[in-house]
Protein backbone atom coordinates (compact mmCIF):
# COMPACT_ATOMS: atom_id res chain seq x y z
CA UNK A 1 0.00 0.00 0.00
CA UNK A 2 1.64 3.59 -1.01
CA UNK A 3 2.41 5.92 2.34
CA UNK A 4 1.57 9.31 0.74
CA UNK A 5 3.92 11.81 3.42
CA UNK A 6 1.95 14.91 3.69
CA UNK A 7 2.10 18.34 5.88
CA UNK A 8 -0.72 20.62 7.61
CA UNK A 9 -4.11 20.36 5.03
CA UNK A 10 -4.80 24.58 5.78
CA UNK A 11 -1.28 25.22 4.53
CA UNK A 12 0.47 22.64 2.23
CA UNK A 13 -0.77 23.34 -1.06
CA UNK A 14 1.87 20.63 -2.45
CA UNK A 15 0.67 17.98 -0.70
CA UNK A 16 -3.14 18.31 -1.94
CA UNK A 17 -1.74 17.66 -5.42
CA UNK A 18 -1.37 13.80 -5.17
CA UNK A 19 -3.27 13.32 -2.16
CA UNK A 20 -6.45 14.36 -4.29
CA UNK A 21 -5.48 12.67 -7.50
CA UNK A 22 -5.27 9.08 -5.75
CA UNK A 23 -8.85 10.68 -4.31
CA UNK A 24 -10.39 11.06 -7.30
CA UNK A 25 -8.74 7.55 -8.98
CA UNK A 26 -9.51 5.91 -6.19
CA UNK A 27 -6.41 4.60 -5.36
CA UNK A 28 -5.73 3.35 -1.63
CA UNK A 29 -3.28 4.81 0.33
CA UNK A 30 -2.01 5.72 3.93
CA UNK A 31 -2.19 8.76 4.89
CA UNK A 32 0.97 9.89 6.36
CA UNK A 33 0.06 13.99 8.25
CA UNK A 34 3.70 15.46 9.57
CA UNK A 35 2.62 19.39 10.70
CA UNK A 36 4.61 22.00 9.58
CA UNK A 37 7.27 23.31 12.39
CA UNK A 38 9.72 26.47 12.42
CA UNK A 39 12.33 23.76 11.60
CA UNK A 40 10.98 20.89 9.25
CA UNK A 41 14.25 19.77 8.25
CA UNK A 42 15.63 16.80 10.55
CA UNK A 43 11.97 15.24 11.01
CA UNK A 44 10.82 15.96 7.68
CA UNK A 45 14.43 14.23 6.00
CA UNK A 46 13.27 11.34 8.15
CA UNK A 47 11.05 10.22 5.27
CA UNK A 48 11.80 12.87 2.41
CA UNK A 49 15.13 13.49 0.95
CA UNK A 50 14.71 17.54 0.00
CA UNK A 51 13.17 17.25 3.75
CA UNK A 52 10.17 18.52 1.55
CA UNK A 53 6.38 17.20 1.25
CA UNK A 54 4.60 15.60 -0.35
CA UNK A 55 6.65 12.28 -0.67
CA UNK A 56 5.19 8.75 -1.68
CA UNK A 57 6.75 5.55 -0.27
CA UNK A 58 5.95 2.62 -2.67
CA UNK A 59 7.47 -0.06 -0.35
CA UNK A 60 11.22 0.37 -0.41
CA UNK A 61 10.44 2.90 -3.28
CA UNK A 62 10.80 6.91 -2.24
CA UNK A 63 9.03 9.15 -4.86
CA UNK A 64 9.87 12.79 -3.55
CA UNK A 65 8.73 15.20 -6.38
CA UNK A 66 5.46 16.34 -7.22
CA UNK A 67 5.78 15.98 -10.95
CA UNK A 68 7.53 12.31 -10.52
CA UNK A 69 4.94 10.77 -8.40
CA UNK A 70 2.79 11.86 -10.83
CA UNK A 71 4.60 10.14 -13.61
CA UNK A 72 5.48 7.36 -10.97
CA UNK A 73 1.53 6.91 -10.52
CA UNK A 74 0.60 7.69 -14.30
CA UNK A 75 3.10 3.93 -14.95
CA UNK A 76 0.99 1.90 -13.06
CA UNK A 77 -2.37 3.55 -13.15
CA UNK A 78 -5.09 4.54 -15.59
CA UNK A 79 -6.74 7.98 -16.05
CA UNK A 80 -3.63 9.97 -14.68
CA UNK A 81 -3.63 11.47 -17.70
CA UNK A 82 -6.14 11.89 -20.46
CA UNK A 83 -5.74 9.23 -23.08
CA UNK A 84 -6.25 11.76 -25.95
CA UNK A 85 -2.40 12.73 -26.85
CA UNK A 86 -2.92 15.91 -27.67
CA UNK A 87 -5.07 16.55 -24.13
CA UNK A 88 -2.27 14.81 -22.17
CA UNK A 89 0.40 17.11 -23.72
CA UNK A 90 -2.07 20.01 -22.59
CA UNK A 91 -2.24 18.53 -19.64
CA UNK A 92 1.49 18.21 -19.06
CA UNK A 93 2.58 21.42 -19.97
CA UNK A 94 -0.35 23.11 -17.95
CA UNK A 95 1.01 21.20 -14.39
CA UNK A 96 4.74 21.78 -15.54
CA UNK A 97 3.93 25.33 -16.41
CA UNK A 98 2.23 25.45 -12.45
CA UNK A 99 5.39 23.70 -11.24
CA UNK A 100 7.47 26.26 -11.27
CA UNK A 101 5.57 29.46 -12.65
CA UNK A 102 3.23 31.65 -11.07
CA UNK A 103 5.38 32.20 -8.21
CA UNK A 104 3.97 35.53 -7.86
CA UNK A 105 0.47 34.17 -7.50
CA UNK A 106 1.53 31.71 -4.61
CA UNK A 107 3.94 34.40 -3.06
CA UNK A 108 1.37 36.46 -2.83
CA UNK A 109 -2.14 34.52 -2.30
CA UNK A 110 -0.39 31.78 0.11
CA UNK A 111 -2.75 28.82 0.21
CA UNK A 112 -4.67 29.04 3.66
CA UNK A 113 -7.89 27.32 3.25
CA UNK A 114 -10.17 28.46 6.19
CA UNK A 115 -9.25 32.56 5.85
CA UNK A 116 -10.73 34.75 3.83
CA UNK A 117 -8.52 37.97 2.84
CA UNK A 118 -8.59 41.03 1.44
CA UNK A 119 -5.75 42.16 -0.81
CA UNK A 120 -4.67 45.35 0.09
CA UNK A 121 -1.06 45.92 -2.05
CA UNK A 122 -0.96 43.01 -4.34
CA UNK A 123 2.43 43.05 -7.25
CA UNK A 124 0.95 44.19 -10.68
CA UNK A 125 2.86 40.93 -11.56
CA UNK A 126 -0.34 38.97 -9.96
CA UNK A 127 -2.90 40.37 -12.49
CA UNK A 128 -0.14 39.29 -15.11
CA UNK A 129 -0.46 36.29 -13.84
CA UNK A 130 -3.94 36.00 -13.26
CA UNK A 131 -4.48 36.40 -16.56
CA UNK A 132 -2.40 33.96 -18.06
CA UNK A 133 -4.15 31.32 -15.82
CA UNK A 134 -7.22 32.50 -17.28
CA UNK A 135 -5.72 32.22 -20.87
CA UNK A 136 -4.44 28.61 -20.30
CA UNK A 137 -7.68 27.12 -18.83
CA UNK A 138 -9.58 28.30 -21.37
CA UNK A 139 -7.61 26.69 -23.74
CA UNK A 140 -8.29 23.11 -22.34
CA UNK A 141 -11.70 23.72 -21.50
CA UNK A 142 -12.18 25.22 -25.02
CA UNK A 143 -10.23 22.47 -27.02
CA UNK A 144 -10.96 19.91 -25.26
CA UNK A 145 -14.58 20.20 -24.27
CA UNK A 146 -14.78 20.55 -20.71
CA UNK A 147 -15.98 20.13 -17.51
CA UNK A 148 -12.28 19.72 -16.37
CA UNK A 149 -8.94 21.63 -17.77
CA UNK A 150 -7.93 18.55 -20.08
CA UNK A 151 -11.63 16.96 -21.25
CA UNK A 152 -14.80 15.08 -19.48
CA UNK A 153 -12.34 13.39 -16.37
CA UNK A 154 -10.78 14.87 -14.00
CA UNK A 155 -6.88 13.96 -14.33
CA UNK A 156 -3.27 15.27 -13.00
CA UNK A 157 -3.70 18.95 -14.42
CA UNK A 158 -6.83 19.32 -12.77
CA UNK A 159 -5.31 18.15 -8.96
CA UNK A 160 -2.11 20.23 -10.38
CA UNK A 161 -4.58 23.33 -10.00
CA UNK A 162 -6.43 22.46 -6.83
CA UNK A 163 -4.95 24.57 -5.06
CA UNK A 164 -5.45 27.78 -7.16
CA UNK A 165 -9.31 26.60 -6.19
CA UNK A 166 -8.38 27.05 -2.58
CA UNK A 167 -6.97 30.33 -3.18
CA UNK A 168 -9.91 31.78 -5.15
CA UNK A 169 -11.82 31.29 -2.39
CA UNK A 170 -9.73 32.68 0.17
CA UNK A 171 -8.52 35.83 -1.86
CA UNK A 172 -11.84 36.45 -4.06
CA UNK A 173 -9.47 36.75 -6.98
CA UNK A 174 -11.18 37.93 -10.41
CA UNK A 175 -10.97 35.56 -12.63
CA UNK A 176 -13.28 35.46 -16.17
CA UNK A 177 -17.05 33.68 -15.65
CA UNK A 178 -15.44 30.15 -17.13
CA UNK A 179 -12.76 30.05 -15.04
CA UNK A 180 -14.84 30.53 -11.70
CA UNK A 181 -17.33 27.85 -12.70
CA UNK A 182 -14.49 26.00 -13.43
CA UNK A 183 -12.89 26.71 -9.72
CA UNK A 184 -16.23 26.39 -7.70
CA UNK A 185 -16.47 22.57 -9.44
CA UNK A 186 -13.13 22.01 -8.14
CA UNK A 187 -14.56 23.38 -4.54
CA UNK A 188 -17.40 21.11 -4.84
CA UNK A 189 -15.86 17.18 -5.35
CA UNK A 190 -16.13 15.71 -2.55
CA UNK A 191 -12.03 14.83 -2.00
CA UNK A 192 -11.78 18.60 -1.58
CA UNK A 193 -14.40 19.17 0.58
CA UNK A 194 -13.08 16.24 2.69
CA UNK A 195 -9.84 18.33 2.35
CA UNK A 196 -11.14 21.70 3.36
CA UNK A 197 -13.27 19.82 6.28
CA UNK A 198 -9.80 18.79 7.57
CA UNK A 199 -7.95 22.12 6.97
CA UNK A 200 -10.69 23.25 9.24
CA UNK A 201 -10.26 21.21 11.92
CA UNK A 202 -6.44 21.84 12.09
CA UNK A 203 -6.03 23.87 15.42
CA UNK A 204 -2.31 24.13 15.19
CA UNK A 205 -0.60 27.41 13.72
CA UNK A 206 2.59 27.70 12.17
CA UNK A 207 4.37 31.59 12.45
CA UNK A 208 5.41 31.55 9.37
CA UNK A 209 2.68 30.96 7.38
CA UNK A 210 0.31 32.54 9.46
CA UNK A 211 2.67 35.96 8.75
CA UNK A 212 3.01 35.48 4.58
CA UNK A 213 -1.08 35.97 4.79
CA UNK A 214 -0.28 39.58 5.94
CA UNK A 215 2.66 40.93 3.50
CA UNK A 216 -0.52 41.71 1.14
CA UNK A 217 -3.78 41.41 2.38
CA UNK A 218 -5.74 41.52 5.41
CA UNK A 219 -7.70 38.80 6.99
CA UNK A 220 -11.15 39.36 7.28
CA UNK A 221 -12.40 36.06 8.47
CA UNK A 222 -11.22 32.77 10.02
CA UNK A 223 -12.90 29.81 9.42
CA UNK A 224 -10.71 27.52 11.31
CA UNK A 225 -11.02 25.52 15.00
CA UNK A 226 -9.33 28.10 17.39
CA UNK A 227 -5.85 27.50 18.54
CA UNK A 228 -5.62 24.29 21.33
CA UNK A 229 -4.77 25.50 23.86
CA UNK A 230 -2.63 23.28 26.54
CA UNK A 231 -4.49 22.48 29.92
CA UNK A 232 -0.49 23.03 31.05
CA UNK A 233 -0.46 26.77 30.10
CA UNK B 1 10.71 17.53 -37.96
CA UNK B 2 10.73 19.27 -35.07
CA UNK B 3 11.58 22.49 -34.28
CA UNK B 4 13.22 23.65 -30.81
CA UNK B 5 12.72 26.91 -30.07
CA UNK B 6 16.13 28.52 -28.09
CA UNK B 7 17.60 31.55 -26.85
CA UNK B 8 21.46 32.66 -26.36
CA UNK B 9 23.47 29.61 -25.86
CA UNK B 10 25.76 31.57 -23.32
CA UNK B 11 23.31 32.41 -21.31
CA UNK B 12 19.93 29.90 -21.76
CA UNK B 13 20.21 27.56 -19.22
CA UNK B 14 16.69 25.70 -19.72
CA UNK B 15 17.43 25.81 -23.71
CA UNK B 16 20.65 23.94 -23.12
CA UNK B 17 18.42 20.50 -21.58
CA UNK B 18 16.43 19.79 -24.52
CA UNK B 19 18.54 20.50 -26.93
CA UNK B 20 21.37 18.75 -25.39
CA UNK B 21 18.78 15.60 -25.04
CA UNK B 22 17.75 15.23 -28.67
CA UNK B 23 21.50 16.24 -29.54
CA UNK B 24 22.71 13.13 -27.51
CA UNK B 25 19.93 10.66 -28.57
CA UNK B 26 20.44 11.77 -32.67
CA UNK B 27 16.98 13.09 -32.68
CA UNK B 28 16.93 15.31 -35.76
CA UNK B 29 15.71 19.14 -35.12
CA UNK B 30 15.76 22.48 -36.59
CA UNK B 31 17.22 25.04 -33.94
CA UNK B 32 15.35 28.37 -33.89
CA UNK B 33 17.76 30.67 -31.42
CA UNK B 34 16.07 33.78 -30.63
CA UNK B 35 18.18 36.58 -28.80
CA UNK B 36 17.24 37.61 -25.21
CA UNK B 37 15.77 41.52 -25.56
CA UNK B 38 15.43 43.69 -22.34
CA UNK B 39 12.00 42.87 -22.76
CA UNK B 40 11.78 39.65 -24.86
CA UNK B 41 7.97 39.08 -24.36
CA UNK B 42 6.23 40.32 -27.90
CA UNK B 43 8.51 38.04 -29.77
CA UNK B 44 8.92 34.56 -27.70
CA UNK B 45 4.93 35.24 -27.43
CA UNK B 46 4.98 34.15 -30.89
CA UNK B 47 6.34 31.10 -30.98
CA UNK B 48 5.53 29.94 -27.07
CA UNK B 49 2.22 30.77 -24.63
CA UNK B 50 4.49 31.59 -21.86
CA UNK B 51 6.89 33.65 -23.63
CA UNK B 52 9.49 31.37 -22.52
CA UNK B 53 12.31 28.99 -24.06
CA UNK B 54 12.85 26.28 -24.47
CA UNK B 55 9.52 25.29 -26.64
CA UNK B 56 9.24 22.38 -29.12
CA UNK B 57 7.23 22.30 -32.07
CA UNK B 58 6.17 19.14 -33.80
CA UNK B 59 4.25 20.37 -36.75
CA UNK B 60 0.46 22.20 -35.16
CA UNK B 61 1.42 20.76 -31.59
CA UNK B 62 3.11 23.25 -29.25
CA UNK B 63 5.01 21.66 -26.06
CA UNK B 64 5.87 24.87 -23.94
CA UNK B 65 7.63 23.52 -20.52
CA UNK B 66 10.78 22.05 -19.98
CA UNK B 67 9.73 18.61 -18.29
CA UNK B 68 6.63 18.22 -20.60
CA UNK B 69 8.64 18.13 -23.85
CA UNK B 70 10.75 15.53 -22.41
CA UNK B 71 7.93 13.45 -21.42
CA UNK B 72 6.45 14.12 -24.81
CA UNK B 73 10.24 13.23 -26.37
CA UNK B 74 9.92 9.79 -24.07
CA UNK B 75 6.45 8.97 -25.56
CA UNK B 76 8.00 8.84 -29.30
CA UNK B 77 11.29 8.02 -28.60
CA UNK B 78 13.21 5.47 -26.73
CA UNK B 79 16.32 6.33 -24.53
CA UNK B 80 14.79 8.88 -22.56
CA UNK B 81 14.43 7.90 -19.88
CA UNK B 82 16.27 4.59 -18.42
CA UNK B 83 14.36 1.26 -19.19
CA UNK B 84 14.81 0.35 -15.53
CA UNK B 85 12.15 1.56 -13.36
CA UNK B 86 14.09 2.42 -10.47
CA UNK B 87 16.06 4.24 -12.36
CA UNK B 88 13.80 5.85 -13.88
CA UNK B 89 12.42 6.75 -11.13
CA UNK B 90 15.26 8.32 -9.36
CA UNK B 91 15.71 10.55 -12.75
CA UNK B 92 12.48 11.78 -12.80
CA UNK B 93 12.31 12.58 -9.03
CA UNK B 94 16.17 14.37 -9.48
CA UNK B 95 15.52 16.14 -12.59
CA UNK B 96 11.84 17.34 -11.11
CA UNK B 97 13.98 18.63 -8.25
CA UNK B 98 16.42 21.02 -10.55
CA UNK B 99 13.29 21.80 -12.23
CA UNK B 100 12.20 23.92 -9.32
CA UNK B 101 14.85 23.25 -6.74
CA UNK B 102 18.18 24.94 -6.19
CA UNK B 103 17.09 28.09 -6.55
CA UNK B 104 20.46 30.14 -5.10
CA UNK B 105 22.66 28.05 -7.44
CA UNK B 106 20.75 29.07 -9.93
CA UNK B 107 20.57 32.96 -8.67
CA UNK B 108 23.78 33.17 -7.65
CA UNK B 109 26.09 31.23 -10.01
CA UNK B 110 23.74 32.00 -13.34
CA UNK B 111 25.12 30.28 -16.31
CA UNK B 112 27.11 32.52 -18.66
CA UNK B 113 29.20 29.80 -20.08
CA UNK B 114 32.05 32.09 -21.39
CA UNK B 115 32.98 33.46 -18.38
CA UNK B 116 35.08 32.51 -15.51
CA UNK B 117 34.14 33.99 -11.78
CA UNK B 118 35.16 34.54 -8.11
CA UNK B 119 32.29 34.38 -5.97
CA UNK B 120 32.83 37.11 -3.39
CA UNK B 121 29.56 36.81 -1.21
CA UNK B 122 27.75 33.86 -1.34
CA UNK B 123 25.05 33.44 0.94
CA UNK B 124 25.20 30.67 2.95
CA UNK B 125 22.14 28.51 1.33
CA UNK B 126 24.45 28.10 -1.69
CA UNK B 127 26.88 25.26 0.74
CA UNK B 128 23.74 23.71 1.42
CA UNK B 129 22.71 23.41 -2.20
CA UNK B 130 25.88 21.70 -3.24
CA UNK B 131 25.75 19.30 -0.69
CA UNK B 132 22.52 17.92 -1.52
CA UNK B 133 23.31 18.54 -4.99
CA UNK B 134 26.43 15.95 -4.34
CA UNK B 135 24.17 13.52 -1.92
CA UNK B 136 21.93 13.36 -5.26
CA UNK B 137 24.70 12.51 -7.58
CA UNK B 138 26.02 10.09 -5.77
CA UNK B 139 22.95 8.41 -4.65
CA UNK B 140 22.13 8.00 -8.48
CA UNK B 141 26.37 7.29 -9.70
CA UNK B 142 26.55 4.59 -6.73
CA UNK B 143 22.88 2.60 -6.98
CA UNK B 144 23.06 2.65 -10.69
CA UNK B 145 26.97 2.16 -11.57
CA UNK B 146 27.59 5.22 -13.88
CA UNK B 147 29.17 6.81 -15.34
CA UNK B 148 26.27 8.59 -15.68
CA UNK B 149 23.02 9.41 -13.16
CA UNK B 150 21.38 6.79 -14.09
CA UNK B 151 23.73 4.00 -15.04
CA UNK B 152 25.35 3.56 -18.14
CA UNK B 153 23.13 5.80 -20.84
CA UNK B 154 22.98 9.47 -20.97
CA UNK B 155 19.48 9.94 -20.38
CA UNK B 156 17.37 12.75 -19.50
CA UNK B 157 18.43 13.45 -16.12
CA UNK B 158 22.03 14.23 -17.17
CA UNK B 159 20.17 16.62 -19.70
CA UNK B 160 18.53 18.83 -16.71
CA UNK B 161 22.06 18.62 -15.05
CA UNK B 162 23.80 19.94 -17.47
CA UNK B 163 23.60 23.61 -17.22
CA UNK B 164 25.37 22.81 -13.30
CA UNK B 165 27.91 21.52 -15.16
CA UNK B 166 28.67 24.74 -16.98
CA UNK B 167 28.22 26.51 -13.65
CA UNK B 168 30.86 24.04 -11.97
CA UNK B 169 33.26 25.19 -14.43
CA UNK B 170 32.51 29.33 -14.47
CA UNK B 171 32.69 29.48 -10.76
CA UNK B 172 35.17 26.42 -9.69
CA UNK B 173 32.46 25.19 -7.60
CA UNK B 174 33.15 22.86 -4.25
CA UNK B 175 32.07 19.09 -5.05
CA UNK B 176 32.84 16.00 -4.30
CA UNK B 177 35.65 14.18 -6.46
CA UNK B 178 33.33 11.90 -7.97
CA UNK B 179 30.61 14.87 -8.71
CA UNK B 180 33.49 16.66 -10.40
CA UNK B 181 34.53 13.67 -12.68
CA UNK B 182 31.13 13.73 -13.65
CA UNK B 183 30.91 17.18 -14.53
CA UNK B 184 34.08 16.75 -16.65
CA UNK B 185 32.56 13.85 -18.68
CA UNK B 186 29.43 16.09 -19.14
CA UNK B 187 31.87 19.03 -20.41
CA UNK B 188 33.36 16.51 -22.64
CA UNK B 189 30.53 14.98 -24.29
CA UNK B 190 30.77 16.48 -28.03
CA UNK B 191 27.54 17.92 -28.18
CA UNK B 192 28.45 19.90 -25.26
CA UNK B 193 31.50 21.07 -26.67
CA UNK B 194 29.86 22.52 -29.68
CA UNK B 195 26.85 24.05 -27.33
CA UNK B 196 30.07 25.50 -25.51
CA UNK B 197 31.79 27.01 -28.78
CA UNK B 198 28.53 28.37 -29.86
CA UNK B 199 28.21 30.50 -26.51
CA UNK B 200 31.88 31.53 -27.37
CA UNK B 201 30.93 32.84 -30.55
CA UNK B 202 28.24 34.75 -29.45
CA UNK B 203 28.97 38.81 -29.99
CA UNK B 204 25.46 39.75 -28.23
CA UNK B 205 25.49 41.01 -24.76
CA UNK B 206 21.69 41.18 -22.86
CA UNK B 207 22.21 44.00 -19.88
CA UNK B 208 20.25 41.90 -17.46
CA UNK B 209 22.02 38.74 -17.56
CA UNK B 210 25.28 40.68 -17.85
CA UNK B 211 24.57 42.32 -14.63
CA UNK B 212 23.77 39.38 -12.81
CA UNK B 213 27.12 37.62 -12.80
CA UNK B 214 28.38 40.70 -10.85
CA UNK B 215 26.01 40.61 -7.45
CA UNK B 216 27.89 37.54 -5.87
CA UNK B 217 31.00 37.31 -7.99
CA UNK B 218 33.86 39.13 -9.96
CA UNK B 219 34.59 38.57 -13.48
CA UNK B 220 38.23 37.04 -13.86
CA UNK B 221 38.01 35.87 -17.35
CA UNK B 222 35.60 35.93 -20.40
CA UNK B 223 36.06 33.93 -23.35
CA UNK B 224 33.65 35.01 -25.59
CA UNK B 225 34.13 37.23 -28.42
CA UNK B 226 34.02 40.62 -28.40
CA UNK B 227 30.98 42.74 -28.60
CA UNK B 228 30.21 43.42 -31.93
CA UNK B 229 30.10 47.02 -33.08
CA UNK B 230 27.80 48.44 -35.50
CA UNK B 231 29.30 50.30 -38.70
CA UNK B 232 26.92 53.30 -37.93
CA UNK B 233 27.89 54.21 -34.38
Amino acid sequence: MYQLFIANKNYSSWSLRPWLLLKQLNIPFVEQLQQFQVDNYATFRQFSPTAKVPCLHDGKTVVWESLAIIEYLAERHTGVWPTDATARNYARCAASEMHAGFSTLRNVCTMNCGVRAQLTNPPPALAEELARLDELWQQGLTQFGGPFLAGAAFSAVDAFFAPVAFRVQSYQLALTEPSLTYVQQLLALPAMQDWYQAALAESWREPSHEAEIGLYSKVIADHRQPVASSKND
